[in-house]
């Protein structure tokens, strides 16, 4: 393949959400089903989910948190508890009426059809999101201070009808955590809220190499029912946002409604203050979105299924066994070093076919590093090394020992890399914005970057200059609440305040 | 607590299910909830998922295959495909018809009520096993002989709509793992379904400590759509069996009604020969019933979620730190040893409560290894040791370095002892069986064990005298289908054949 054409058609710049579908396609991640909206997630995709999942699940452990499960099905008697909540979730639930079948013969076709049948007194709602069903478990299981704070986490599979469905980004089921946690103070629930928030962001940028906007929502953003949104924003290559995880303080709005209360260390009866927040298989999206290029995929090696592909190059058959052989015996040796605590991942490819293939199957897969060995390499003790994060081209003949002893620093590079492109796009596509005739230009632009502008717009002048221009404040970053007073980009109204406005998925 | 009473109420010998309550109770396990049939569960009991999970994956993986996933809902038109399976699950699958919720205000009350709308076009069943969806999917995937075999694990939630449910061992929703495969002839497919048996008995007797029976299911017995069925058959204490884990060879049965379909060797269209494989969170229903006794919970030591609870005995102030200190220098020594590969799972329990009442709450949570240390322990460098598989009063002052070097081994005899008591159990509680009338007589007993017998009766007859006792034929035992010959218990044909039989979960 020459250096002018690219393993991806169309490429970035012809066709960002078509480029996305086939990089997900020639890595061979996922696929639209016949069920509607929602994807099977193949093994090279579900791999990365599950090392998302040991490495959170991790850290949720380490800050306190045990795992439990909870029912798929919500009676819809919870849902209309809290009324902001049933109101933010109603048009998009998968509603369960019925609990038997039974087969009916077509006169006709002489086929049998199934029929719905054991009609429900109350029907269940497959859980959009899980607040109501565990703060009814949270109230039988607090009674006193002393059983306070709870933190439970669920990995669990949540349903929300889609209209517009996007492999990984967007379906109708996808695959999350959730964290409930009740807390015998405001105070004490809040530190829980930004805790975790400060956790995504961390994990967002150590393990996915993604850099995000740790901020507020406004109050037309937040999670129904929440008292406070906070939330991880990710700028991926065609300048849009995603939301890459929130974490809500929900006050005593669950509390009261489900009556989640305890007495107090003065003897008084009180609600507790809850919490949520999740991260879900969008991640994947926005990894994809954020680090593939025309070539297909490419992996941050924490999170990369497989880190090191070894291909064996046996031009003739008399040194065909000793190459394998090398391989071999590399891969095993560098399975017993670790990159951040946990052993490499190395994969050695003896498949039959043609090398160029294979070569571009694991470029597409997004292997962050290829190596290659071949009859000479044994002799002299080199290899072949090939990063994904530099051009198809380059390579380097590196010595074996060197390369054993520098595989894991390698990775930490690759990593480093992608982290340091990633935030250096996001900089130069956030642009400080005060007049609101630039404001309204901006948004004119192909693919426009997000602007950052003092705010002071009641919720419905958000609204308004949102539905304008089909973009949203993404957040008030955290960082930026106490600059100097500057007018409001809409109102003139002076404001220490900052928005970020974006178009998003 | 004196010796004749039980921390559990009612006993095992008063009202066996009725205990079996109590212990998930007592050891905070899991609950029922609101949603009907369906269980939370509490981080006790989901602990021990986690390193069912941990484990059995390990072991899949080492034999090849991969984690994937697949939708939740099922096309009412693929159950439709298979008849014998459509029919099997028919009575038991809950179905979703709608996908949105209207808010509709009740005039009288002024309360708001959620009405299920969107009505779908074609329904969709909840997953009650995947063979169906995943078969769709294989069918895409498998062009030519050399995309064969294909070797899927799936770890999800699954719904069969249960009339009688029972925490952990009839749940309309469950969690478990099912394996699909399929490959290119029957020999193959028939080597996957007998490997995966094995692995199943290997993990229930070397990980849970339960010696299982191999064997066939008879044809009345298989699951829906199957051409044979292997089972492990545990008998737990009222001398019930339970079915603790099925590996399927489907045939053709599913490729054909699902075109999984290749082109051979011989360039020849042919279809794909598959096989299915599960074990679910019913496996924690059946560990409690072989071992946990009238004080509580007994854990197998490899899915003990804690397998050592250190408990400081601080009766005076002004030793506290130390014995604080030396509990917690303890525990981190021992997290440094390993157990099967794994690191020990150790914890201090360092509650200001009574020290009376911490005991008895880790015998119900059934801990193998509880270990106190006081303050005059740490002069002659001692620990107070207590085993959860010996009687509740015995203990031992073991020296600490020694029982340092010892942690292991002691949990390999606790996982040992369980394992040869439930052994010992399960053989005196096998009879074999010669004659019609014996036969008759044994199920007029008070919780009969299993009688085996030789057996040449149809289907029909099987039907008939299960029907009668309320039992099954559990299996055809692997090891006694050669046996000399001996004439069946029933229609006296002569027969080398054996069959068990017993009331079941």
């Amino acid at each position: 393949m020459s250096n002018d054409k690219t393993a991806i058609t169309p490429t970035r710049a012809q066709d960002f959400p078509e480029w996305y579908q086939q990089v997900v396609r020639a890595a061979d991640m996922a696929e639209n089903s016949e069920t509607r909206g929602c994807m099977v997630i193949k093994p090279w995709g579900y791999g990365i989910w599950e090392l998302i999942q040991q490495q959170l699940d991790r850290r949720f452990k380490a800050t306190g948190h045990q795992n439990a499960y909870f029912p798929l099905l919500i009676p819809l008697s919870y849902l209309e508890k809290e009324a902001e909540h049933a109101e933010g979730f109603a048009t998009e639930c998968a509603v369960v009426t019925h609990h038997r079948l039974e087969a009916q013969k077509d006169e006709v076709t002489g086929k049998t059809r199934m029929i719905p049948t054991g009609e429900l007194a109350e029907p269940y709602v497959i859980r959009p999101t899980s607040e109501t069903i565990i703060g009814a478990a949270f109230a039988r299981w607090v009674q006193s201070y002393r059983d306070l704070p709870l933190l439970i986490n669920q990995w669990a599979n949540v349903m929300r009808w889609e209209m517009r469905p996007r492999l990984f980004l967007r379906t109708a089921e996808f695959l999350w955590q959730e964290g409930h946690t009740a807390h015998e103070t405001m105070d004490e629930a809040i530190v829980e809220t930004r805790m975790i928030h400060g956790l995504y962001e961390e994990f967002l940028r150590d393990h996915l190499a993604i850099p995000v906007i740790p901020g507020e929502k406004t109050e037309n953003e937040r999670f129904p029912g929440a008292d406070m949104t906070l939330t991880v924003e990710a700028m991926v290559q065609d300048r849009k946002a995603i939301q890459a995880g929130t974490s809500h303080y929900l006050g005593q709005n669950f509390s009261k409604a489900q009556d989640i209360s305890f007495t107090g260390r003065d003897g008084t009866i009180q609600h507790a203050h809850t919490t949520s927040w999740g991260v879900s298989t969008r991640m994947i999206g926005t990894l994809i979105m954020a680090h593939a290029d025309d070539d297909g995929l490419v992996l941050p090696p924490r999170v990369a299924t497989q880190q090191i592909v070894i291909t064996p190059v046996t031009p003739k058959e008399d040194t065909r066994d000793a190459v394998l052989a090398s391989c071999q015996a590399l891969a095993s040796t560098l399975r017993n070093q670790s990159f951040h605590g946990e052993p490499l991942r190395v994969h050695v490819d003896t498949r039959d076919i043609n090398g160029g293939v294979k070569k571009w199957e694991w470029i597409k897969k997004g292997v962050p590093v290829r190596i290659e060995i071949g009859p000479r390499d044994i002799e002299t003790r080199k290899v072949c090394l090939q990063r994904r994060d530099q051009a198809v081209t380059a390579k380097e003949f590196a010595d074996k020992e060197d390369f054993i002893q520098r595989a894991a620093d390698i990775l930490q590079e690759i990593h480093d890399s992608l982290l340091a492109k990633a935030t250096t796009f996001r900089d130069e596509n956030i642009t400080p914005c005060d007049s609101i005739e630039a404001f309204h230009a901006h948004w004119g632009q192909d693919n426009p970057g997000w602007l950052i502008t003092p705010w002071a717009g009641s919720p419905e002048q958000e609204d308004e200059l949102s539905g304008q221009h089909k973009i949203s404040i993404r957040c008030l970053p955290l960082d930026k609440q106490d600059e100097p007073d500057a007018p409001c980009v809409l109102t003139g109204v002076p404001t220490r305040g900052r928005a970020i406005w974006g178009r998003s998925y």
